[in-house]
């Protein structure tokens, strides 16, 4: 057997390293506060979050960096922890971190919110999700977006976005309204009704793209997308 | 006399705690610097403040919760010791405590600007109050709020919100005007000019809800009642 | 010669103010992390910066409390660092201080992008200017403005911004436009495309003021004369 | 009833604080992490720690400075909830938050040493106390002060100080010695064998005043009494 | 006149840098809390202080590097200002200030303690001043060294340490005691009598190089010349 | 090929680790301030240092706790980068880093000191090493050790630590002085003179064990079997 000492001078990097991923599983399992590292709904969730951002987002030069430094993904990390809390009724630690994330990252994600997998937040700064809202798969969300409420009545009063929407920089969408699959949200919009699959609406007060009674419908998934261009032609008849 | 050791024997946590109110006390009474903590005025805004997100935002499920968590409570009793140092002429200290709150909460309020009691800045992310804007009682902000200015001269030059104005996520009020007692502005408007009490405005740029001539008006204090969504049957004839 | 405790007894507050400027200097020229502190185009750009606070916020009482306080300077300022970092080709470590300036001021500037002199980051919170973008000088920036990009492909993507332009709290600009010399863009604006020199745009979507075939121009340099309020009139016809 | 605007109308400070506390309790109740805030023997302990301080420090001005500001103070009872931890198994949080204290305070407990009621950390910067270290009741510790093991075998390694012992700033008690009750330790000692209860020790290496076999008693209690200086006549025979 | 633009363009820094100055200068006059900045006496304490780092620690190299990093430096002009808050009995913000100090730097001088000038506190960490202690001029302390009290007494009861004295690591001085001018205290001693002018003390407990009757005395300024070895021959005759 | 989605919907995770390793290397290759994370011997020494943390150390359980938790270990890591800059010239920042080790940790190691492999600094707290100390392999310090100069000249003026050393808590050692391979200094001593390899000192002034001219000597190596009790027995006959 290698003694320590032998193993020091060998390098012994590997044997190292073998010893602290089996350790830190170890604590994983036996640390309650530790284990949504080991639970492979979150993990499998991360994973899907990173390349999200890799391949959606072009300032994006490599997963690393995003690991490292992305707001965003470090924000919407720390918001599925606080989720699980909060499905556990640890409710007073779930709001602390929530606020902690808030504070750290000025993302202000509830913790009872249910956010899918492979969601972009680009940029985050100012991201509010409220208590009630859903958020499917695939989903893309540039900063300075609400999901909001409205009113203070309790209840589900927050929106539901399918898989595969894009919602644009500081859109906000208020109310318990339904976001469907596919659908393009422009850059500032302000939202109060429900939004057919696979189209697109903008402005303040929102206006369906080719009006309500034919809208134009696209076939890609903006979400995965990250196209914000397509509605300019049709803009620019009218707009400037 | 009990002895201290008695006392701690005994548990003697009463007494503890009765010293420690007592001693901080006569602490803020002999420093000026902590003398914002015993001002009549400051304490019942406090709790004014307080019962308003408890009662206003369905998410806040408890005082301490607020008083623990809340970025806009905790940036909102910040700013109030700045405007108290500001009112004492002690400009150089007061902007810097701005800076602060403006760099740990991302919440910009000018020192100078006068804001009244059962205040709800909800969520507050992002909220830039101006140097001479004016606030009343009973005030619900959403985040993203801008009370601007217009122009580099100096001068009174930001919003006065009355009591009661209830003020949508991302909305922009710029300039020395007037938003009347229990108006409403809706989430992402751009207001430039005054608002009548108890009428309700929407869009960028903002239009007055049932035109200038014969606005709609409500009964309700929108401040209070927290209620974004009166007006979506409004829009629905014409948005989307 | 004076000895060292001569001049600690005669004072000597000047004899070590010299030393100590001498010994920065020559710090910055051998050690290349710091060679950013002598390059005269960084330290004119930052001189022009601390005068456009100046003189175009009229809450700016002095350079000093700008020096200190203002994050929107102290961002830009950390930017330019990032930028020279950037052109030579240390993306690792501009990324890590771009994520890092994001973190502290809630200011997101990607370090390629290019920043003239003279730039007012007024508040600052949220703002996010994107790889391509290109900012000409004296330029006036409010908090939560976009500079965005559309899609997901490289490439040349973001605005390009004139000098002398104004753009307002909260607005969004998206994609390879060109937004003309002394251009006014309104607070809350969503703008997809080219915007003329020396006119306006307005709302969501934005409007040319005075429409596409006749737009009114103005004289004045909007990015430093910060008048956000010129077309109140202009909108009062329509707008409540 | 009164409604929640009246109180604030009224103050309603009163009434708030009863909600913050009873809502403080509710929470400790249900959420595994704030269960020590209600554990009385914790509480007890820190009420015995401020009278501690209060009355065996003189620099100590009030309770209130303590409970704000006084590093030792703090340390020790963030080590008790560590302490707590640890004996629930928690081991890899127990050990984080050691981590933190020792960083935050230069206070560095293993957390699973028993540390007993009314201790007073003097100073505190540079404590160590070991894995297997126990301290009586009413102990005072000055700063530097090491209860170290000897060797790198496992099992009972560390001192076990008596009820009513004194430390001297600086002293160093290593091995699984026994201090007896109201021992005194001088400062800088260091001390590697049992030391008889009443009796002191000075010197590197430590010497017992008094000799081996006819060593000097005392009746005071040093712990409480906080005398550095009784021996400082029996040391002016040989020391200067 | 220049216009503001002209200065930009023209470069302006030196004028700015002017404008800085004045600023500075007119707050600190008007602001309380800024005063100590214009203070003649702590001005000249700071450089002396700078000076004294500069030429009797041969690891530091430059004055700027002092002024950027030395925490013995930076904890001191900070006692500076907390001890100018005592003398005008603001105790709160003085202990607050002494807590903090003692946080971040791990040096813990009570605000209430006199300081010389030209003192140099070389790597500082652990350095425990108590309240009546008395720090003469051209004074050198080396870390961990302790000026402590005796006893839980108030009253005088801290060193009085001469001009031009050295300290020596891990040196405890307890009580108060007279440390005469020009004295050497070795490093780890522990000292608890009156130490003659000009003479050497090492040990625990510590003895007077030379013998009481007739110490050593030696020419040299200790805290200036920062000898610590010259008692090495001395020692050797019995030590190893 | 497999398309970035369906890596996500697979999981996805080992493949995302792979990209992340690749990517990391890529940028340690050619961002310079990366660089030491690729070099052989810095790696070599950090493995060895963990190795020695875990199996010297009987409170260190696992090496994934010593990585993230002992700030021995972390400043040891930190300042073996600090080094790496000296070496290369780049003395601002080294410094610059040596500062901020010294502020977050209380662990103050001069850039220029030489450190071997194998490294213990268990505790860590107030160890302060000089300029021209050099340090051995397998070597283990505890807290409070000062490896010190003399004097205010410039040269080498420090301690040479041989391999396999054991130096106890709070051990000042001034002065080029030479402790031979194997020695073990006793905690509290105070070191002036070279120590022969394989023996023990202990006290202040510090004594040889088995006196000058017979010495005891031991077999062990102390830094790796950290037996601080083997003297005790040599003391008792005259300690106590």
């Amino acid at each position: 057997m290698l003694s320590p000492i032998d193993l020091a001078n060998d390098g012994g990097e590997a044997w190292v390293w073998i010893q602290i991923k089996a350790e830190a599983r170890r604590d994983a399992e036996t640390e309650p506060a530790l284990a949504s590292y080991l639970d492979p709904n979150l993990r499998s969730a991360t994973v899907a979050d990173l390349i999200a951002a890799r391949y959606r987002d072009p300032a994006c030069v490599s997963f690393s960096h995003c690991l490292l430094n992305y707001k965003g993904f470090l924000a919407c990390q720390a918001h599925r922890v606080a989720h699980k809390l909060w499905t556990e009724s640890r409710m007073p630690l779930a709001l602390a971190l929530q606020s902690r994330i808030s504070d750290v990252f000025a993302v202000d994600i509830h913790p009872a919110a249910e956010i899918g997998k492979g969601i972009l937040f680009d940029h985050a700064t100012g991201v509010v999700v409220g208590e009630t809202a859903v958020i499917g798969n695939n989903v893309s969300i540039l900063h300075h977006v609400t999901l909001g409420g409205t009113g203070k009545a309790g209840g589900d009063r927050h929106p539901k976005i399918g898989d595969g929407v894009l919602i644009g920089a500081g859109a906000t969408i208020l109310g318990n309204v339904k976001i469907g699959k596919g659908a393009k949200i422009g850059a500032g919009s302000v939202v109060l009704i429900d939004v057919p699959p696979k189209t697109t609406v903008v402005g303040n007060p929102a206006r369906l793209v080719g009006g309500k009674d034919q809208p134009r419908r696209h076939d890609e998934v903006p979400g995965e997308s990250m196209d914000h261009t397509s509605f300019i032609s049709e803009w620019s008849d009218y707009v400037i």
